[in-house]
């Protein structure tokens, strides 16, 4: 017989006919009750052993973290909590775990402790409710695109071209440190290389789905970004997945109601199918919060908040409009920020994002038309010659959750861009070739997916919601 | 006026209403009929310029590769092959594409060629075509995966951990090869690096997805892995996708069911939505085989081999069965093989899988039980102590797809096996926490995406089916 998945089993109706079910002790009671956990769901399944005909050796083997295999018939449950349980007839034990040595006994872990047990804090209901919901999260990406007939594409992961700029790049090599081949000048001989050239971890795929979708039309890619800064804080991985769509023929409010759109999707989506597992995390972020001041708990509990932002909409500010509202600010006439407001041009500090989004418009935000200056290469210039067609979207607790623009489609004005910042034209001829051949407005924006599962789970460090991350010293697993 | 996809004018009925269409000049045909294609689709739509009426500065500017906006009327066409066409009433040239230049010019490019342009040959019918395919194939795997109740996890691209034994690695660093820190021995100091140890890319997501599947029960990885191998053939890439589902309680025949269950269905979901690419596909390799013997052109037309495959189980042979057939084989007597075969134990060549499939069963074939010193340290071992239960899936013309197996469960063994082979048990202590925490039967395999494209697209180079491809001595954009 095969065994039923403990999803499907607390979902029948109780009846005579055997049931097999496998999957591991979360608790056992009274020698008689395991709380009997597969992965399916966050809910156990009630599994009533025998005990007066089980042999002692056994009811013993029976831990916390045993891997099980129980046969029965699935019956009314008598006690709160479940419609169903299994009166077992007959157990056996598929891998046994000393309680002496499992680390994920069943009472409270700090999240220190269980990141530093990676391979198996999974094992615990928090994790298993965060990683299934990651799991839907980036199901709903795909989705959505796809029925929008937006189409999938690799960028590469290992560039030759450092010309994107959004970061600090980690070098991908195959040349040794001792004995590196050198050229006659002394220099690092990188023809020698795996690929014959210096090769590094892409930053964005943006710049070669920019190529993709001047073809394609509307294209969209997931998958890891790299970032090697030293940035040792809860918003921060060296290793995380972004997503990041580009369409043609879209200009910048296109873009804004995109990705409006698109994020309003996703969560719908995993509230609708995770709805267990946020009930559960929702419940975790209150026992959370419960050591905090009340002025630092969250005002909303979890899945209002969801509502909240799907049932909203974001409010559309320009760069100039939030600098005003900044300027006239309590904390900067109070001196309260750490880097006060006087001038237009500043670049915004995560505290002044934080104070549009949850103090005063206490809603998601999108800035757009910031100054020239700060913001990439690539971006449209406005007419107003200083301010560029970007838009970043900010959301409360989390910050900037996606950073986006209308492309700069006029290939005299990208060139010149590129060589007022000494960004080799020869490196990234392929990028100007989209502006030399059938060039279109285009626009497009990248969403960092570890910054939407921290939102959607309630989640505060980054470090929980990827399975193994990676950080400045950690690099385990 | 918003525009409208040219897919979806296409599928509409012509009508009195005005329509808008944006896309990218195909062929320009008389100063009169423009074939019009954005990328929603393999069909352009004619678009019927009224010459008479259109300033002979802006028909010049009509050439192969410009971005143009058409308004007009979707009437009934004329011409053959198409329902609808767009009477143009006006046009704009959003983008010029000067025809001197563009290196797309609709006539036969040779596939060399077209590498070396890869951010432009996206623009071409084979290829549209090919990445329309290979994105509905992604969007089939995780839909395949996501309806059975497997979960999707992340495994780490960055790795600490060089045991997974499976091919060369590359190395990730931070570190400059001018100045390196090095310890008082004079050994590089990669605790100064940024990790603080030595980090690769991965070779393979099976063992963290290993420590997902014994909490979350069912699975599946689908990202990029990477080798650092010299290889230069049309089946090997240094950067690729691979798809690794890992499931607990599955042994070797739930193992093979799943494969081939997965494999039918990402293809028959693909024939579904991509019918219009796939029978130009199928017209590409018939004009290309046109060129070859008989002997050497494929026996099956592209649908029909795709079909072949959905309908026919696959032939599942243990290795000393397919040893025997070899042995005996025609091209092993005649010493045809390059590797002849004579002993049980030596490991399957290339030339030796494609007789099976290609010759012998003349169907996909699974070879199971292989020996126990040609495979991983993590298969399980068979009682009868020389075999363990991997498998692979072998498809005509591609060769190796799938390689699996039911991983070793039992704790002694594993690591009995891991010291006879070297491998640190310090370095692989989470992996081995698996086996000492409530272990179970679980078995799982790999996939190579591309492989799969290439089988599914009739291509025949592996550096087509990917955007970017990367391999030795090619990193380019």
């Amino acid at each position: 017989m095969k065994h039923t998945k403990v999803k499907d089993l607390l979902n029948s109706a109780p009846g005579l006919h055997e049931v097999k079910a496998k999957g591991w002790v979360r608790t056992f009671r009274n020698n008689q009750f395991i709380a009997l956990n597969d992965g399916s769901t966050i809910n156990n399944i009630q599994c009533v052993v025998d005990f007066a005909n089980t042999p002692e050796e056994t009811l013993k083997r029976i831990t916390t973290g045993a891997a099980v295999c129980v046969v029965g018939t699935l019956a009314e449950s008598q006690g709160a909590g479940q419609k169903v349980e299994i009166q077992v007839s007959k157990i056996e034990i598929l891998g046994d775990s000393d309680p002496e040595k499992f680390p994920m006994q069943p009472k409270k872990h700090s999240l220190e402790f269980l990141r530093e047990n990676a391979h198996l804090r999974i094992r615990t209901n928090a994790f298993g409710a965060i990683m299934r919901v990651r799991s839907t999260l980036a199901f709903a990406v795909h989705q959505y695109f796809q029925e929008k007939g937006f189409f999938y594409v690799n960028t590469p992961i290992i560039t030759g071209s450092d010309a994107e700029g959004a970061g600090e790049m980690f070098k991908v090599t195959a040349l040794p440190f001792d004995g590196t081949p050198r050229t006659e000048e002394g220099k690092v001989n990188y023809k020698e290389d795996f690929f014959g050239k210096e090769t590094n971890l892409t930053v964005s795929g943006q710049l070669e789905g920019e190529t993709y979708a001047m073809a394609l039309g509307q294209i969209y890619t997931f998958g890891p970004t790299f970032r090697a800064e030293n940035s040792n804080t809860s918003r921060h991985l060296a290793e995380f997945w972004m997503i990041e769509p580009e369409v043609a023929f879209n200009n910048l409010a296109d873009n804004m109601d995109l990705a409006e759109d698109f994020i309003k999707y996703v969560i719908k989506y995993t509230v609708d199918k995770c709805g267990d597992d946020l009930k559960f995390l929702e419940q975790r972020l209150i026992e959370e919060e419960k050591s905090k001041p009340q002025a630092d708990r969250s005002e909303m509990a979890l899945l209002e908040k969801l509502s909240f932002v799907m049932d909203n909409n974001f409010k559309r500010v320009s760069y100039t409009e939030a600098i005003d509202i900044l300027k006239n600010s309590k904390p900067n006439k109070n001196k309260k920020f750490q880097y006060p407001v006087d001038d237009w041009g500043v670049d915004l500090q995560s505290e002044h994002e934080r104070f549009l989004v949850e103090k005063h418009f206490k809603c998601p935000v999108i800035l757009f038309d910031y100054p020239a200056n700060i913001k990439a290469f690539y971006m449209r210039l406005n007419e107003d010659g200083k301010t560029v067609r970007a838009m970043d979207i900010l959301f409360p607790g989390i910050g900037e959750i996606v950073g986006g623009s209308q492309r700069e489609e006029r290939y005299d004005v990208l060139l010149e861009k590129m060589k007022a910042l000494g960004i080799d034209e020869k490196e990234l001829y392929w990028y100007l070739d989209t502006r030399r051949f059938g060039s279109a407005v285009h626009s497009g924006f990248g969403l960092g997916f570890e910054r939407l599962v921290l939102f959607v789970t309630g989640m505060t460090n980054i470090r929980d919601v990827i399975p193994f991350p990676r950080t400045p010293q950690n690099a385990e697993f």
